[in-house]
């Protein structure tokens, strides 16, 4: 049975961004599952098979329909044992929720800061309207203010990705020798940006952009 | 048979100070393993046992002898195999290395310059005339000039620090219902400027200090 993911999508709808529903992607083709993508705009969240979903990504597995990235790696997991693991154990669940917290804390703020006028300009009018007024109160910055600052935030974020470089010249994975879901999150927080912007805001590490390369496939 | 952990000490020889020795003692306490820890001044690690070590810890096991904290937790892992798991997995241990990687370019840099000079003043004096050398040219600073700016490294740590933070919202520890060695890493870079300095530099967050409460026992 082919398992539908419901994927942010923009103006055109073969424009995928939304970095949780990246990691879930990924998440899918690691495992070697069957799925299929059903494009969605902002403000069609809420209408989705008409049960009031509020985020995507959202999956739905024959009866079982779960949103939330994180939860979602996990039932892939528990459910489908025979494929490559996104976790391993229980440990790597826990740490990889630190990874989870750190692109939260230490990545999105800045990415969102340099894209938000452009992922604003890749959406249809009605969710162009609805996304600068919840974005331009929650960073209490108007998209154009934001725009205009881009680089100052690309320095605090080049400096923050100072650890995916580190730990790449150990191994080719946050996950070791293979890729697991720690990998796919840091994935999906940097083909956000690539996704919706023509922005240069990777640093020019090789580590970094090797182990992008071979995510990106 | 008792492990022999050489861990860096003051002038005052019960001072141990070393994040990466405490998260050692941290893992052999979680291990339950029986060890003795041998107090080591920074200009004495070259004549541990006359080998020239150049770092610490390190770990003597009958014949067996490891420096580098990483390599030590993952040989404790695989020779020890009854006690509790300091990993649980292969993907555990690379995302522990992110989190190693996270401890040393998000938090150390700051940690370092709030209490440079308080580590100095509980040195021995040939470690002094060392230690001032080594750490004036490496952070381009003399001790003073950094303690007298260290409120503002203070605000930079308590930022980097949001992904504990955050991460503690959800699970007890990185780890998630249990200690890890990514808790054990993050712990002994926390209780490194506790041993040598009283100065005030956790977050008053309260996640946070439960989670340095039950890992400091």
């Amino acid at each position: 049975m082919t398992i539908k993911l419901y994927d942010l999508c923009g103006k055109d709808k073969d424009r995928r961004f939304s970095p949780y529903c990246w990691r879930i992607r990924k998440a899918l083709q690691h495992k070697g599952l069957n799925f299929e993508t059903i494009a969605v705009p902002f403000t069609g969240i809420a209408d989705i098979d008409g049960n009031g979903a509020k985020t995507v990504p959202m999956v739905v597995d024959g009866d079982i329909q779960i949103t939330d990235s994180f939860a979602i790696a996990e039932y892939l997991d528990e459910t489908y044992t025979d494929g490559p693991a996104l976790f391993g154990c229980e440990s790597a669940i826990g740490i990889s929720r630190f990874v989870e917290a750190w692109t939260y804390s230490a990545l999105h703020p800045s990415i969102v800061r340099m894209v938000a006028k452009d992922i604003h300009d890749i959406l249809e009018e009605k969710d162009q309207t609805y996304f600068r007024a919840t974005r331009e109160k929650a960073l209490k910055a108007t998209l154009e203010e934001m725009h205009a600052t881009r680089d100052q935030h690309r320095t605090q974020f080049h400096s923050n990705l100072l650890a995916l470089d580190l730990v790449l010249r150990q191994q080719h994975y946050i996950g070791g020798n293979a890729p697991s879901f720690a990998d796919f999150i840091v994935y999906g927080s940097l083909k956000w940006p690539a996704e919706c912007s023509d922005y240069d805001l990777l640093p020019q590490k090789q580590r970094i952009l090797d182990w992008y390369s071979r995510l990106d496939q």
